[in-house]
């Protein structure tokens, strides 16, 4: 499917039917997230796939009881940093001095760059700059999911203190910030066959020619 | 070509050849955004589509100088609403009873339940949370691009109070949050030869099976 076609047939479903998505189907919705655009490259987050069953049980009532989570293929927890660090730009540098063979030297520029950015940002600048950053990786999911017919359901609503403590985030320096539900949509799930209500395309796009 | 495919053509161009992009491939990349997911549907945030050459230029000091605005087809500027309001949310329950054809009066619980989240966010959490609305639209706008083979460059570094000014947004109740360069490559951008470099699969993502 192209991407018009893909976002035309997603959407976000409330009501998943419990089929579990193929591993390699999943490792391609999961390869769009780490291809995706990111900052300076940089991809300040981390991402929980949590196929544990007990672990989405667990997980349900700091998402509202919302059933989707119980009845997914996999829940993923996008989790922003809590810091943006000197030592991430240097793992960064190390990367990509590898994976372009040149030398750290020739990058000290561009790391210089990052942290000059970075230095002026306060502990919460830098995780909603973050949590943009994982917004695009949300994103590029959501249509990377649809083309291969597998329902996506983004999440806001939960309590991320809750889900924090649950999965010991905090004590790996992360925090979660958007949740999406991966699974295949109930045919009981009512808004299935709904019209998708977007702003036309003159209310959402003003035309500078 | 597939999601995949298309991440791993893209790359951040930081040199546009100065080519125009075909009235349909833009209007392809746009109804991308248009169709992108956003929280309850509502798509808080407006986007600037600059063709004319003049406002490029003008706009150019307010970027820093990069080159590629100048050189682009389109320069999109995400802009947020400054605030969400009721009436924000009653045209879209206006447009949803439309499309879907059902009353307004059906619509109230959902009116109640969006009013209800966005009532307790201050306008600086507002505006982020319509920030990370963009964003989705962003990385859905950077695959569709992709797949088009047409490049698209987002671009943090800018200085919004300038843009802002300089396109009035602040009258229009807007502010701008992020740019898109929309365009083709230039072959002399040194940049487009080199390695993708991203985090791998077990650095990204952690696994709880």
């Amino acid at each position: 499917m192209s991407v018009i076609e893909s976002l035309q047939w997603r959407y976000a479903s409330k009501a998943m039917n419990g089929a579990q998505i193929e591993v390699a189907t999943l490792d391609y919705i999961l390869e769009a997230i780490r291809l995706s655009a990111s900052s300076y490259g940089l991809q300040p987050f981390t991402v929980q796939v949590i196929s544990n069953a007990e672990l989405k049980n667990k997980l349900t009532p700091a998402a509202y009881n919302q059933p989707q989570i119980n009845k997914s293929s996999q829940l993923l927890v996008f989790c922003v940093w809590n810091d943006v660090t000197e030592a991430h730009v240097d793992a960064y540098m190390q990367d990509m001095a590898e994976q372009r063979v040149v030398s750290l030297e020739s990058l000290a520029g561009f790391k210089a760059m990052i942290l000059g950015a970075v230095k002026n940002l306060s502990v919460e600048q830098k995780q909603t700059w973050a949590a943009k950053q994982a917004y695009i990786a949300l994103g590029t999911a959501m249509v990377a999911a649809a083309e291969q017919k597998v329902d996506a359901t983004p999440m806001e609503g939960f309590n991320a203190q809750q889900v924090d403590e649950i999965l010991g985030l905090d004590k790996q320096g992360l925090k979660s910030t958007v949740l999406l539900v991966l699974g295949k949509r109930s045919t009981e799930d009512a808004l299935a066959s709904m019209a998708k209500v977007r702003r036309s395309k003159n209310d959402l796009f003003n035309f500078l020619n």
